[in-house]
Protein backbone atom coordinates (compact mmCIF):
# COMPACT_ATOMS: atom_id res chain seq x y z
CA UNK A 1 0.00 0.00 0.00
CA UNK A 2 0.98 3.12 -1.02
CA UNK A 3 0.92 6.10 1.26
CA UNK A 4 0.33 9.60 0.69
CA UNK A 5 3.71 11.38 0.13
CA UNK A 6 4.89 13.49 2.95
CA UNK A 7 8.08 14.87 1.71
CA UNK A 8 9.63 15.75 5.46
CA UNK A 9 9.66 11.58 6.20
CA UNK A 10 10.38 10.37 2.92
CA UNK A 11 13.06 12.10 0.61
CA UNK A 12 13.28 11.15 -2.33
CA UNK A 13 16.22 9.51 -3.47
CA UNK A 14 17.69 9.36 -6.75
CA UNK A 15 17.57 6.16 -9.07
CA UNK A 16 20.30 5.04 -11.50
CA UNK A 17 20.50 2.12 -13.42
CA UNK A 18 23.83 -0.02 -13.96
CA UNK A 19 24.44 -2.44 -16.11
CA UNK A 20 26.40 -5.87 -16.46
CA UNK A 21 27.49 -6.81 -19.95
CA UNK A 22 29.47 -9.53 -19.82
CA UNK A 23 30.93 -11.55 -22.99
CA UNK A 24 33.48 -14.10 -24.20
CA UNK A 25 36.40 -13.31 -25.96
CA UNK A 26 39.75 -15.62 -26.69
CA UNK A 27 38.26 -17.97 -24.20
CA UNK A 28 37.77 -15.65 -21.52
CA UNK A 29 34.53 -13.95 -19.47
CA UNK A 30 34.80 -10.30 -19.67
CA UNK A 31 32.40 -7.82 -18.70
CA UNK A 32 32.09 -4.10 -19.83
CA UNK A 33 34.10 -1.26 -17.95
CA UNK A 34 33.61 2.92 -18.76
CA UNK A 35 36.41 4.82 -17.16
CA UNK A 36 34.82 8.05 -15.03
CA UNK A 37 35.12 11.52 -15.99
CA UNK A 38 33.70 13.55 -13.79
CA UNK A 39 33.56 13.21 -9.82
CA UNK A 40 33.12 11.61 -8.21
CA UNK A 41 35.64 8.78 -8.64
CA UNK A 42 36.96 10.48 -11.63
CA UNK A 43 39.33 8.24 -13.49
CA UNK A 44 38.19 5.09 -11.74
CA UNK A 45 36.22 2.86 -13.62
CA UNK A 46 32.92 1.31 -13.50
CA UNK A 47 29.91 -0.42 -15.18
CA UNK A 48 28.12 1.87 -17.62
CA UNK A 49 24.96 2.93 -15.77
CA UNK A 50 23.41 6.32 -15.10
CA UNK A 51 20.46 8.13 -13.92
CA UNK A 52 16.39 7.56 -14.99
CA UNK A 53 15.01 10.29 -16.57
CA UNK A 54 11.61 11.19 -15.49
CA UNK A 55 9.56 10.35 -18.32
CA UNK A 56 11.52 6.50 -19.11
CA UNK A 57 10.75 3.14 -17.77
CA UNK A 58 13.73 1.48 -15.97
CA UNK A 59 14.63 -0.70 -19.02
CA UNK A 60 14.56 2.04 -21.42
CA UNK A 61 17.08 3.86 -19.22
CA UNK A 62 19.40 1.03 -19.27
CA UNK A 63 19.33 0.33 -22.89
CA UNK A 64 20.15 4.60 -23.50
CA UNK A 65 22.91 4.69 -20.92
CA UNK A 66 24.87 1.74 -22.36
CA UNK A 67 24.33 3.31 -25.43
CA UNK A 68 25.45 6.38 -24.95
CA UNK A 69 28.54 5.66 -22.49
CA UNK A 70 29.47 2.40 -24.66
CA UNK A 71 28.11 2.53 -28.21
CA UNK A 72 26.82 -0.95 -27.55
CA UNK A 73 23.36 -1.35 -29.24
CA UNK A 74 20.60 -4.08 -29.56
CA UNK A 75 21.75 -6.03 -26.74
CA UNK A 76 18.92 -8.35 -24.73
CA UNK A 77 18.72 -6.81 -21.10
CA UNK A 78 17.47 -8.53 -17.97
CA UNK A 79 16.76 -7.13 -14.60
CA UNK A 80 19.44 -8.46 -11.90
CA UNK A 81 18.65 -7.00 -8.66
CA UNK A 82 18.43 -3.66 -6.58
CA UNK A 83 20.86 -2.14 -4.91
CA UNK A 84 19.73 0.61 -1.99
CA UNK A 85 22.10 0.68 0.55
CA UNK A 86 21.75 4.58 1.79
CA UNK A 87 25.08 5.14 1.93
CA UNK A 88 26.21 3.74 -1.49
CA UNK A 89 27.21 7.01 -3.34
CA UNK A 90 29.14 10.11 -1.45
CA UNK A 91 26.82 12.85 -3.06
CA UNK A 92 23.05 11.22 -2.26
CA UNK A 93 21.40 8.99 -2.07
CA UNK A 94 20.96 6.79 -5.18
CA UNK A 95 18.96 3.20 -5.87
CA UNK A 96 20.69 1.51 -8.59
CA UNK A 97 18.36 -1.02 -10.69
CA UNK A 98 20.61 -3.14 -12.18
CA UNK A 99 20.27 -5.01 -15.18
CA UNK A 100 22.77 -8.15 -16.92
CA UNK A 101 23.05 -8.92 -20.49
CA UNK A 102 25.42 -11.55 -21.91
CA UNK A 103 26.13 -11.36 -25.70
CA UNK A 104 29.27 -11.77 -28.51
CA UNK A 105 29.71 -9.69 -31.29
CA UNK A 106 32.80 -9.76 -33.77
CA UNK A 107 33.00 -5.87 -33.46
CA UNK A 108 31.36 -4.26 -30.53
CA UNK A 109 32.79 -0.51 -32.03
CA UNK A 110 33.03 0.38 -28.96
CA UNK A 111 32.64 4.03 -28.53
CA UNK A 112 33.02 6.18 -25.00
CA UNK A 113 31.03 9.24 -24.88
CA UNK A 114 31.53 13.06 -23.12
CA UNK A 115 31.20 11.63 -19.74
CA UNK A 116 33.09 8.65 -19.69
CA UNK A 117 36.83 8.65 -21.42
CA UNK A 118 37.08 4.80 -22.43
CA UNK A 119 34.73 1.81 -22.82
CA UNK A 120 36.62 -1.61 -22.57
CA UNK A 121 36.31 -4.94 -21.88
CA UNK A 122 38.17 -6.45 -18.96
CA UNK A 123 38.62 -10.31 -17.83
CA UNK A 124 36.67 -10.90 -15.24
CA UNK A 125 39.65 -12.25 -13.52
CA UNK A 126 41.77 -9.10 -13.44
CA UNK A 127 39.07 -6.01 -13.14
CA UNK A 128 40.80 -2.65 -11.82
CA UNK A 129 39.33 -1.40 -8.86
CA UNK A 130 35.75 0.02 -9.50
CA UNK A 131 33.74 3.10 -8.19
CA UNK A 132 30.84 3.39 -5.52
CA UNK A 133 29.83 -0.23 -4.60
CA UNK A 134 30.14 -1.44 -8.36
CA UNK A 135 32.37 -4.75 -6.97
CA UNK A 136 29.60 -6.32 -4.96
CA UNK A 137 27.53 -5.38 -7.95
CA UNK A 138 29.72 -7.23 -10.30
CA UNK A 139 30.47 -9.89 -7.96
CA UNK A 140 26.04 -10.52 -7.13
CA UNK A 141 25.98 -10.64 -11.31
CA UNK A 142 28.72 -13.15 -11.67
CA UNK A 143 27.15 -15.45 -9.16
CA UNK A 144 23.58 -15.01 -10.63
CA UNK A 145 24.99 -15.52 -14.19
CA UNK A 146 27.12 -18.85 -12.90
CA UNK A 147 23.71 -20.26 -11.43
CA UNK A 148 21.55 -19.35 -14.34
CA UNK A 149 23.49 -21.43 -16.38
CA UNK A 150 21.77 -24.80 -14.54
CA UNK A 151 18.15 -23.51 -15.18
CA UNK A 152 18.15 -20.83 -17.34
CA UNK A 153 19.37 -20.41 -21.47
CA UNK A 154 21.16 -17.64 -20.33
CA UNK A 155 23.77 -19.06 -22.76
CA UNK A 156 21.93 -18.23 -26.16
CA UNK A 157 23.56 -14.84 -26.74
CA UNK A 158 27.19 -16.55 -26.84
CA UNK A 159 26.37 -18.99 -29.13
CA UNK A 160 25.59 -19.14 -33.09
CA UNK A 161 22.17 -20.43 -34.03
CA UNK A 162 23.55 -23.89 -34.62
CA UNK A 163 25.59 -25.14 -32.28
CA UNK A 164 27.20 -28.67 -30.98
CA UNK A 165 27.19 -30.00 -27.40
CA UNK A 166 30.28 -29.85 -27.19
CA UNK A 167 30.15 -25.91 -28.49
CA UNK A 168 28.22 -25.42 -25.27
CA UNK A 169 30.14 -27.43 -22.90
CA UNK A 170 32.59 -24.96 -23.82
CA UNK A 171 30.90 -21.79 -23.23
CA UNK A 172 29.43 -23.03 -20.08
CA UNK A 173 33.17 -24.18 -18.87
CA UNK A 174 34.68 -20.74 -19.43
CA UNK A 175 31.76 -18.95 -17.41
CA UNK A 176 31.90 -21.15 -14.59
CA UNK A 177 35.72 -21.04 -14.66
CA UNK A 178 36.14 -24.89 -14.30
CA UNK A 179 35.77 -27.53 -16.25
CA UNK A 180 32.55 -30.32 -16.42
CA UNK A 181 32.11 -33.49 -16.91
CA UNK A 182 31.41 -34.55 -20.53
CA UNK A 183 28.69 -36.89 -19.75
CA UNK A 184 27.17 -35.59 -16.86
CA UNK A 185 27.24 -32.18 -18.76
CA UNK A 186 25.39 -33.28 -21.71
CA UNK A 187 22.60 -35.71 -19.59
CA UNK A 188 21.95 -32.28 -17.20
CA UNK A 189 21.23 -30.00 -19.98
CA UNK A 190 19.13 -32.21 -22.40
CA UNK A 191 16.72 -33.03 -19.00
CA UNK A 192 16.22 -28.79 -18.81
CA UNK A 193 14.35 -28.79 -21.92
CA UNK A 194 15.98 -25.65 -23.12
CA UNK A 195 17.29 -27.33 -26.96
CA UNK A 196 16.22 -28.20 -29.64
CA UNK A 197 17.97 -31.17 -31.46
CA UNK A 198 17.77 -29.84 -35.37
CA UNK A 199 18.28 -34.18 -36.33
CA UNK A 200 21.53 -32.89 -38.15
CA UNK A 201 25.03 -33.33 -37.40
CA UNK A 202 27.82 -31.08 -38.44
CA UNK A 203 30.51 -31.35 -40.69
CA UNK A 204 33.04 -31.68 -38.23
CA UNK A 205 36.49 -30.95 -39.33
CA UNK A 206 38.50 -32.72 -37.74
CA UNK A 207 36.69 -34.07 -35.51
CA UNK A 208 33.55 -36.78 -36.10
CA UNK A 209 30.60 -34.94 -37.25
CA UNK A 210 28.17 -34.02 -34.07
CA UNK A 211 24.52 -33.63 -33.42
CA UNK A 212 23.43 -30.16 -34.05
CA UNK A 213 21.37 -28.12 -31.21
CA UNK A 214 19.81 -24.70 -31.07
CA UNK A 215 18.05 -23.15 -28.25
CA UNK A 216 14.04 -23.36 -28.29
CA UNK A 217 14.18 -19.67 -27.27
CA UNK A 218 15.77 -16.48 -27.71
CA UNK A 219 14.58 -14.76 -24.73
CA UNK A 220 15.49 -15.60 -21.41
CA UNK A 221 13.25 -18.30 -20.10
CA UNK A 222 13.58 -20.86 -17.02
CA UNK A 223 13.26 -24.42 -16.84
CA UNK A 224 9.87 -25.54 -15.77
CA UNK B 1 28.43 5.10 -14.25
CA UNK B 2 26.39 7.76 -12.25
CA UNK B 3 26.88 11.35 -13.89
CA UNK B 4 26.39 14.38 -11.86
CA UNK B 5 22.90 14.88 -10.20
CA UNK B 6 20.71 18.03 -12.71
CA UNK B 7 17.22 18.23 -10.95
CA UNK B 8 16.40 20.05 -14.15
CA UNK B 9 16.70 16.64 -16.11
CA UNK B 10 16.19 14.23 -13.80
CA UNK B 11 13.43 14.42 -11.41
CA UNK B 12 13.40 12.61 -8.43
CA UNK B 13 10.93 9.68 -7.87
CA UNK B 14 9.67 8.32 -4.79
CA UNK B 15 10.92 5.13 -4.21
CA UNK B 16 8.07 2.15 -2.71
CA UNK B 17 8.39 -1.17 -1.45
CA UNK B 18 5.73 -4.20 -1.93
CA UNK B 19 5.33 -7.04 -0.21
CA UNK B 20 4.06 -10.67 -2.10
CA UNK B 21 3.16 -12.79 0.68
CA UNK B 22 2.15 -15.91 -0.11
CA UNK B 23 0.79 -19.04 2.25
CA UNK B 24 -0.65 -22.29 1.67
CA UNK B 25 -4.05 -22.46 4.22
CA UNK B 26 -6.50 -24.97 4.25
CA UNK B 27 -5.28 -26.99 0.66
CA UNK B 28 -5.05 -23.57 -0.87
CA UNK B 29 -2.20 -21.08 -2.21
CA UNK B 30 -3.37 -17.62 -0.66
CA UNK B 31 -1.52 -14.28 -0.75
CA UNK B 32 -1.62 -11.37 1.96
CA UNK B 33 -3.71 -8.06 0.72
CA UNK B 34 -4.29 -4.96 2.70
CA UNK B 35 -7.41 -2.57 2.08
CA UNK B 36 -6.37 1.02 1.73
CA UNK B 37 -7.48 3.59 3.68
CA UNK B 38 -6.56 7.12 1.95
CA UNK B 39 -6.67 8.18 -1.78
CA UNK B 40 -5.57 7.16 -4.32
CA UNK B 41 -7.81 3.57 -4.21
CA UNK B 42 -9.46 4.22 -0.75
CA UNK B 43 -11.35 1.34 -0.20
CA UNK B 44 -9.59 -0.96 -2.98
CA UNK B 45 -7.15 -3.85 -1.59
CA UNK B 46 -3.61 -3.88 -2.55
CA UNK B 47 -0.29 -5.80 -1.70
CA UNK B 48 1.38 -4.29 1.59
CA UNK B 49 4.18 -1.68 1.29
CA UNK B 50 4.57 1.96 1.38
CA UNK B 51 7.83 5.01 0.85
CA UNK B 52 11.09 3.97 1.50
CA UNK B 53 12.64 6.36 4.32
CA UNK B 54 15.76 8.16 3.99
CA UNK B 55 17.66 6.74 6.28
CA UNK B 56 16.99 3.26 5.62
CA UNK B 57 18.00 0.04 3.45
CA UNK B 58 15.33 -1.44 0.82
CA UNK B 59 15.06 -4.74 2.64
CA UNK B 60 14.58 -2.98 6.15
CA UNK B 61 11.89 -0.86 4.68
CA UNK B 62 10.18 -3.90 3.10
CA UNK B 63 10.17 -5.75 6.00
CA UNK B 64 8.69 -2.63 8.43
CA UNK B 65 5.96 -2.00 6.01
CA UNK B 66 4.86 -5.35 6.33
CA UNK B 67 4.92 -5.13 9.69
CA UNK B 68 3.26 -2.00 10.45
CA UNK B 69 0.08 -2.44 7.79
CA UNK B 70 -0.57 -6.31 8.85
CA UNK B 71 1.60 -7.27 12.01
CA UNK B 72 3.24 -10.05 10.31
CA UNK B 73 7.13 -10.33 11.35
CA UNK B 74 9.76 -13.00 11.51
CA UNK B 75 9.61 -13.65 7.54
CA UNK B 76 12.20 -14.08 5.39
CA UNK B 77 11.99 -11.65 2.76
CA UNK B 78 13.56 -12.00 -0.99
CA UNK B 79 13.77 -9.40 -3.85
CA UNK B 80 11.76 -10.46 -6.62
CA UNK B 81 11.98 -7.41 -9.32
CA UNK B 82 11.77 -3.62 -9.46
CA UNK B 83 8.36 -2.18 -11.43
CA UNK B 84 9.21 1.63 -12.52
CA UNK B 85 6.71 2.64 -15.93
CA UNK B 86 6.29 5.94 -15.39
CA UNK B 87 2.60 6.30 -15.24
CA UNK B 88 2.35 3.40 -12.62
CA UNK B 89 0.79 5.60 -9.69
CA UNK B 90 -1.65 8.30 -10.55
CA UNK B 91 0.14 10.91 -8.30
CA UNK B 92 3.53 10.81 -8.86
CA UNK B 93 6.71 8.47 -10.34
CA UNK B 94 7.30 5.95 -7.58
CA UNK B 95 9.34 3.33 -8.55
CA UNK B 96 8.33 -0.19 -6.48
CA UNK B 97 10.80 -2.42 -5.60
CA UNK B 98 9.20 -5.90 -4.60
CA UNK B 99 9.69 -8.42 -2.03
CA UNK B 100 8.38 -11.64 -1.94
CA UNK B 101 8.66 -14.56 0.68
CA UNK B 102 6.51 -17.83 1.52
CA UNK B 103 5.84 -18.93 4.67
CA UNK B 104 3.06 -20.94 7.44
CA UNK B 105 2.11 -19.90 10.17
CA UNK B 106 -0.75 -21.84 12.29
CA UNK B 107 -1.59 -17.65 13.66
CA UNK B 108 -0.72 -15.08 11.43
CA UNK B 109 -1.88 -12.73 14.04
CA UNK B 110 -2.93 -10.22 11.58
CA UNK B 111 -3.94 -6.69 12.72
CA UNK B 112 -4.19 -3.79 10.62
CA UNK B 113 -2.28 -0.23 11.15
CA UNK B 114 -4.06 3.09 11.16
CA UNK B 115 -3.19 3.72 7.17
CA UNK B 116 -5.10 0.47 5.90
CA UNK B 117 -8.55 -0.97 7.07
CA UNK B 118 -7.88 -4.84 6.72
CA UNK B 119 -5.20 -7.07 6.80
CA UNK B 120 -6.49 -10.67 4.69
CA UNK B 121 -5.09 -13.40 2.89
CA UNK B 122 -7.06 -14.39 -0.27
CA UNK B 123 -6.80 -16.88 -2.31
CA UNK B 124 -4.62 -16.82 -5.67
CA UNK B 125 -7.76 -18.01 -7.48
CA UNK B 126 -10.23 -15.16 -6.20
CA UNK B 127 -8.79 -12.02 -6.02
CA UNK B 128 -10.56 -8.65 -5.53
CA UNK B 129 -9.54 -5.81 -8.07
CA UNK B 130 -6.16 -4.47 -6.64
CA UNK B 131 -5.16 -1.07 -6.64
CA UNK B 132 -2.38 0.56 -8.86
CA UNK B 133 -0.70 -2.19 -11.04
CA UNK B 134 -0.61 -4.74 -8.13
CA UNK B 135 -2.38 -7.36 -10.17
CA UNK B 136 0.43 -7.27 -12.45
CA UNK B 137 2.78 -7.20 -10.06
CA UNK B 138 1.13 -10.65 -8.02
CA UNK B 139 0.94 -12.34 -11.52
CA UNK B 140 4.40 -11.46 -12.07
CA UNK B 141 5.26 -12.81 -8.54
CA UNK B 142 3.08 -15.96 -8.94
CA UNK B 143 4.56 -17.25 -11.87
CA UNK B 144 8.49 -16.65 -10.91
CA UNK B 145 7.08 -18.81 -7.56
CA UNK B 146 6.25 -21.59 -9.49
CA UNK B 147 9.29 -21.41 -11.61
CA UNK B 148 11.40 -21.00 -8.51
CA UNK B 149 9.78 -24.23 -7.26
CA UNK B 150 12.35 -26.26 -9.89
CA UNK B 151 15.38 -24.71 -8.99
CA UNK B 152 15.44 -23.41 -5.74
CA UNK B 153 14.33 -24.48 -2.06
CA UNK B 154 11.56 -21.56 -1.95
CA UNK B 155 9.20 -23.92 -0.43
CA UNK B 156 11.76 -24.41 3.21
CA UNK B 157 9.14 -22.19 4.64
CA UNK B 158 5.80 -24.14 3.84
CA UNK B 159 7.32 -27.28 5.21
CA UNK B 160 7.97 -28.39 8.87
CA UNK B 161 11.41 -29.22 9.76
CA UNK B 162 11.16 -32.90 8.91
CA UNK B 163 9.29 -34.13 5.87
CA UNK B 164 8.26 -37.01 3.39
CA UNK B 165 8.58 -36.41 -0.67
CA UNK B 166 4.55 -37.05 -0.09
CA UNK B 167 4.13 -33.96 2.05
CA UNK B 168 6.74 -31.82 -0.15
CA UNK B 169 4.90 -32.80 -3.69
CA UNK B 170 1.83 -31.75 -1.58
CA UNK B 171 3.02 -28.13 -1.45
CA UNK B 172 4.12 -28.47 -5.13
CA UNK B 173 1.21 -29.34 -6.48
CA UNK B 174 -1.15 -26.52 -4.54
CA UNK B 175 1.74 -23.58 -5.68
CA UNK B 176 1.58 -25.78 -9.81
CA UNK B 177 -1.98 -26.45 -9.34
CA UNK B 178 -1.87 -29.46 -11.35
CA UNK B 179 -1.16 -32.98 -10.31
CA UNK B 180 2.68 -34.10 -10.39
CA UNK B 181 3.65 -37.80 -11.53
CA UNK B 182 4.88 -39.08 -8.45
CA UNK B 183 8.06 -40.75 -10.02
CA UNK B 184 8.66 -37.62 -11.75
CA UNK B 185 8.65 -35.57 -9.04
CA UNK B 186 10.79 -37.85 -7.10
CA UNK B 187 13.38 -38.11 -9.25
CA UNK B 188 13.69 -34.60 -10.12
CA UNK B 189 13.62 -32.82 -6.94
CA UNK B 190 16.12 -35.73 -5.58
CA UNK B 191 18.63 -34.23 -8.45
CA UNK B 192 18.44 -30.70 -7.37
CA UNK B 193 20.58 -31.34 -4.28
CA UNK B 194 18.26 -29.40 -2.22
CA UNK B 195 17.14 -32.14 0.17
CA UNK B 196 19.01 -34.14 2.88
CA UNK B 197 17.94 -37.52 3.33
CA UNK B 198 16.98 -38.11 7.80
CA UNK B 199 18.39 -41.88 7.12
CA UNK B 200 15.08 -42.74 9.39
CA UNK B 201 11.27 -43.26 8.23
CA UNK B 202 8.25 -41.57 9.37
CA UNK B 203 5.98 -43.35 11.87
CA UNK B 204 3.03 -43.13 8.94
CA UNK B 205 0.10 -43.59 9.98
CA UNK B 206 -2.19 -44.84 8.24
CA UNK B 207 0.25 -45.28 5.22
CA UNK B 208 3.56 -46.96 5.04
CA UNK B 209 6.32 -45.83 6.52
CA UNK B 210 7.98 -43.28 4.14
CA UNK B 211 11.47 -41.87 4.13
CA UNK B 212 11.99 -38.44 6.20
CA UNK B 213 13.89 -35.32 4.52
CA UNK B 214 14.68 -32.04 5.27
CA UNK B 215 16.35 -28.70 3.21
CA UNK B 216 20.24 -28.57 3.57
CA UNK B 217 19.41 -24.70 4.04
CA UNK B 218 16.66 -22.69 4.93
CA UNK B 219 17.54 -19.58 3.44
CA UNK B 220 17.19 -19.22 -0.34
CA UNK B 221 19.62 -21.18 -2.30
CA UNK B 222 19.85 -22.17 -6.04
CA UNK B 223 20.64 -25.67 -7.55
CA UNK B 224 23.66 -25.80 -9.29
Amino acid sequence: MLKGYDASKYDRPSVAVDVLLFTIEAGELKILLVQRNEEPFKGRWSLPGGFVKADESLDRAAIRELGEESGVENIYLEQLYTFGDPKRDPRTRVISVTYMALGAKTDWGLKASGDVSAAKFFSVDNLPKLAFDHQQIFHYGLERLRSKLGYTNIAFGLLPEQFTLTDLQKVYEIILNKQLDKRNFRKKILTTDLLRSLGKKSSGGAHRPAELYRFKKKEIVYTD
